[in-house]
This record gives C-alpha cells, structure tokens and sequence, in this order.
C-alpha cells in the first residue's frame, strides 16, 4: 500500500476488493501507450483491438470458457442487469444486491445459506457467496450463475459447469475496478442495453475500457497461475488458523458456514449482540480492514442480507463481520489480527456480562 | 507513441480518440496504488472514496459545473442511455449512434448542419459534431447535450448552457477510454440503469472504475488550463493551413461547414465520388491515421449519417473523411499529409477524368 499513508495496515477486505497484481499494472501501463479506438480501421485502432482481444482471450482462458463468448462491460454489475433484467429469473435471498436487483426470490436457503433450484434454467445461483463464502452446487442448465466470488479463488471452468451464461468481475481477482464481463455460452442471443457504436459484437456499445480490459486479462492469466500453483491452500491454511485461535476464546461467536464447503479466504464471525459496524471501526482504528456484509451496499448499515436470508434472526444478522484474506497475507497479520479483535471482544464479553 | 511499434506515424484523428495526457497517466498509477473499494467505511475505503470526489471536483470545474451532479459512467454511451432511453426525447439526424438509439429524429437540420429545436424541453442536440465539427447554438431549456465534442476544446460552462443534463467523455480530451459522466442540474431526477451497490448516489450501481476516473480528473484539469492557454487557437492555425493547401490543389474537394462556427480540431472533406474508405487506407498505408465518419461504428462501411441528414447524397456522403487535429500536431505534420492526400487526389481525379 506504497503512497496511501497506510503502509502498517493489513488488508483483509479482498472479497470487497483486492489490489491491484503487479502484472495487471505491467499491462495497464503499456495499454496507455496505444493511442488508437479500437473501432478505427487506421493501424492504430487495429493495435488497440489488438489488446481488447487479447484481454478477451487470457479471461476466456483463465476462465476455463475458451469458444463462450466474452462480453467485456463495466462490472459484473453491468453483467448482472445485461444477463438478468426483464428476464423474470428466480434467485435467492442471499445473491448480492446488483442481481437480486433483476430476479424474484424464490428460491429456498438452507441454515448452511445452501439454494435449492427447481428449475435451473429460470433461475440464477452464485458459485460462492462474498460474506460466508458459501460454496454452491450449480445445477446442470442454470441460467445465470454470480462467478465473481469464485473465479481466480476456486477450480472453475465455465464450459464444465453446464451453465448458460457466467458474471465476472476484474477487481476481485487483482484487476482494475471498473472491468467485469458476462460469459456467455456460444450461440445464446444476448439483447444489448447499452446501444450505439456496435461494440462487442453489438451487445454493447460504448468505446472500450482498453486500459481496464488490459488490466483484466493480465490479472485473470496471473489468477489462474496462483490458483494452479497451490497459493489459495496457502490461504486456507492461514484462516484455519485464524478461526482456532478465535473459537478457542470467543466461545459465543459462530462461524457462519464452517461445515460445509466455503472459498478458501473468507471467515464469516457472528457475535450475538455485537454490532458488525462496531467491530468494523473499532478494528479500523487498529489498523485492520474488515467488513460488515457486502461493501457495495455504499455504507449502508443495516443487518445482513445474507444472513437474515440463511434464517439468523435481526440481531444476530447484524453482529456479523467478514474477515477475507488474500495471497501474501501472513500467518503473523492474521494473529495479530486475532488478537487485536479479541482484545475487544473480551470488553464486549463483560459489559454484556 | 513510444512501444507501439508507430513512431514516425501521424495521427489525425483526435476526434475519434486522444492520446492519454501525462497528467492523467500519473493520476492513474497513483490510483493503482489505492486498494481500497470506495463504498468500504475502512481508511482504504475511504482512500478510494477520496480519489473518486477528487476526481468528480475536478471534472466539475472544467466544466463549470460546480454544484451539479456529476454522474460518473462507463462511456458517454452509457451516460446518453441513462439520459434519454424511455424519455421520448426528439433529436436530429446528426447526433451519436449513442444518443440516436434513444430518440425520436424528428428535428430539421440544414445544410450547414445547423438544427432547429421547436420544444428544448423535450429534445437533444449536441455542443459539436464529432464528423464535421459544426458547433451548435444550445436554446435555452435543453433537455440533453451531447457535450463530448466540445468539452475540453471549446470554451463552456455546464452551469451557463441553461441546460438540464450533459454527456461527456474522457477519452475525448486526454482521459482513458472506458469512462464518462452524466452532467445534471442539481435537484433532477434521475432513474438508475444500473442497480444494485448503490453508487453515484443510488444513480448508477458497480464499483467504481477509479482508476480510470482518477484519469478522467486530471485529463479535465490539465484540459481545462489547456484551453484557457490558447492552445486551441494554435490547433486552429494548422487547421487553416492544412485546409487552404488542400482548397488550393483539389477544387473538387468540399470544406463541409467552412462558413459556419466549427470545432478548431476538425476538417471534414468531401470530393464526391472518391470513396471515404479508399482515402482512409490510402493514407493508413502513407502513415497517417484519419478516418471515414464515427469511429464508433466499429468498422461499419456506410455513407456518413451525419452528411446524409444535412442533405447530402449517398455518393457524395460516402466519399468524406474526418482529418481531427490535436494539441501538438505541427504544421510540418499536416503538410506532410496535405502532400500525401493531394498526391492520392490527383491520382483519383487523372482516373476519374
């Protein structure tokens, strides 16, 4: 965190977002050279779509969708509505906010926050939830399925998972902010929202983010080689040793999730009676980024959504905290995490009695 | 255009897209170094967020539109759907793909490219054409401008248009491509396209692009001093020359929308019956980069739209071609072209007989 002043910070917000991979920034820097629009016929606008579609290709990839078609936009939440809006898909209450914008919540959630999907193809699942990290089942012949969580943290690939159509995000896997894209099995119709130039095979207009885009697919080819290389067993090993040193002292905190199959970097905490938003700032003082639920619902404090939806009641739902960690996130900061948070969790405990 | 492989090339086609500013090239790299996601309440969040309101500021003043809202976007594109689409907003035949996707072409343009707007309420017209440069005299009470020409080269001021809401464009004055922003006058309303986070004050859902925006800022303000320096007038005086070498040699060669105001950058020159496209390749091949009509059409051959709506015949609005200029482009340069044209002309006009 070179030149933001918070150098002796640690960083665990990498489900909100990560930073930026050195090799995204290598590609994003030489993307800036290239003068031309990618919808010029000049040499220069051939050397700039020249870039999109590499970025196309290294996503598609990484992606395990080699032959889907890539449609680059500005976030996965842009993906959301291009895949979603006006299509009445079901889903459940835990998808995040930009695609329970689109669909009717219908779909049933267990206590373990696991979706039951009756009819695949009118219906849309998450491969991984950004608060508990909830690991889901995708059934054969879903419509939408929420990648973002999942790409660059779990084994995936798109052209196995049996599903129509994928939303991706660059920035949570060490890409820009401001990239995302939806997959999309070849040969499925997709109707464009944004319209005019004919972009993206006309599915959607506007002059192409190429210095993002470049950004995207330096960072999912980087993604995809950690990924291969073991660095997220790495992770998971340092959240196991997070949550034993918290269970073995704060006994009344749960675990949102812990039995089933969760990513490999999210820790999903439940104090009963503790704010969220409280442990948020308290540990923002001492120098940890954490949250409390999603951080795009634009500080919004409110219990989560997530949670209320798996049945916790109110109270609890708000107490929750998301502690997420990334690769290079060391055994020392997580302890030292551990210990920061259970300093305060002990006051908690005795005021509370 | 250093690592492009196209450094003895000329590029003429500033409308189409700009090179990226040195200011806005440092503004980027130090954003990559923020990690934070700008709707987190953590420091890093509020990092983020801080660069983002920096950025909004920044645009504002250029624009002169301190107190209105700037509604960041991927694109003008995106600002223009989110502007006009479901609106019943009535426009001319000249404006954008963009912006014609959404509007009813029901106003009357002239042979200069001048368009009368019987109700401004209830229509678009934009600042400049990106084709011909014809600037326009906004009425008072305008529903919508299409500012993306004209920001950055011509002297204005959101707040003294007197009109409701304005698109822009970075990548037009120095900025990355991939951003934009809505302009809306304080207290309007407007209904979110993208939904879900929150962002942009509940308009405009995704995390925010903040790299890019952190471009967009400093490309504004760095365009800004630009035009107040005069450095437009001296784009201005290579345009004349460029622009009487040619009138000089090739008679048959019309200076679309000479008699009227224009942008200072553009040269739209029609000889009728030499067919825009060939020009294009033609001097693609010599070295310099000009273009055919929008280059947002992607690569789509077809008489210009714009020249068509001012009258002209297909054949005739088929055979120009846009020359743009920009800040340091030299009169060495654009004779060099005006050489190369004219050499391509009199071949055109010995065959034609």
């Amino acid at each position: 965190m070179k030149g933001s002043g918070l150098a002796s910070r640690v960083y665990l917000d990498w489900n909100a977002t990560t930073p930026l991979r050195p090799e995204a920034r290598a590609a994003m820097a030489a993307a800036m050279d290239v003068v031309g629009n990618p919808s010029s016929v000049h040499a220069e606008g051939r050397a700039a779509k020249a870039l999109v579609e590499r970025a196309r290709a290294q996503v598609a990839a990484a992606l395990g969708a080699e032959g889907a078609d890539i449609i680059f936009t500005s976030s996965a939440t842009e993906a959301a509505a291009l895949a979603l809006a006006g299509r009445g898909i079901a889903c459940a209450g835990i998808e995040h906010d930009a695609v329970r914008a689109w669909c009717a919540e219908d779909l049933a959630v267990d206590a373990e926050g696991r979706v039951t999907v009756p009819e695949p193809g009118r219906a849309t699942l998450q491969i991984a939830n950004s608060e508990t990290g909830v690991v889901q089942d995708l059934p054969q012949g879903l419509a939408v399925s929420d990648l973002t969580q999942g790409f660059g943290k779990l084994p995936l690939a798109f052209n196995w998972l049996g599903i129509e159509m994928g939303l991706v995000s660059a920035h949570k896997l060490g890409g820009p902010k401001g990239v995302g894209a939806l997959v999309v099995k070849r040969g499925l119709d997709v109707a464009a929202q944004l319209r005019g130039g004919g972009q993206e095979m006309g599915r959607r207009a506007g002059t192409e983010n190429i210095i993002g885009i470049a950004g995207f697919g330096a960072a999912a080819d980087a993604a995809a080689k950690d990924l291969a290389n073991g660095v997220w067993d790495e992770v998971s090993q340092i959240r196991k040793i997070l949550e034993e040193v918290i269970a073995s002292d704060a006994k009344t905190t749960i675990i949102v999730g812990k039995s089933g199959l969760r990513l490999p970097n999210t820790a999903c905490l439940v104090t009963p009676g503790w704010k969220g938003e409280t442990q948020v700032m308290q540990m923002d003082l001492a120098g940890f980024a954490i949250s409390a639920g999603s951080a795009c619902s634009s500080g919004k404090v409110r219990a989560s959504q997530v949670l209320r939806a798996m049945g916790l009641e109110e109270g609890a739902a708000a107490s929750a905290i998301r502690v997420s960690l990334g690769p290079g996130v060391t055994e020392e900061e997580v302890l030292r995490f551990a210990e920061a948070w259970l300093a305060q969790n002990r006051k908690f405990r005795a005021r509370a009695g």
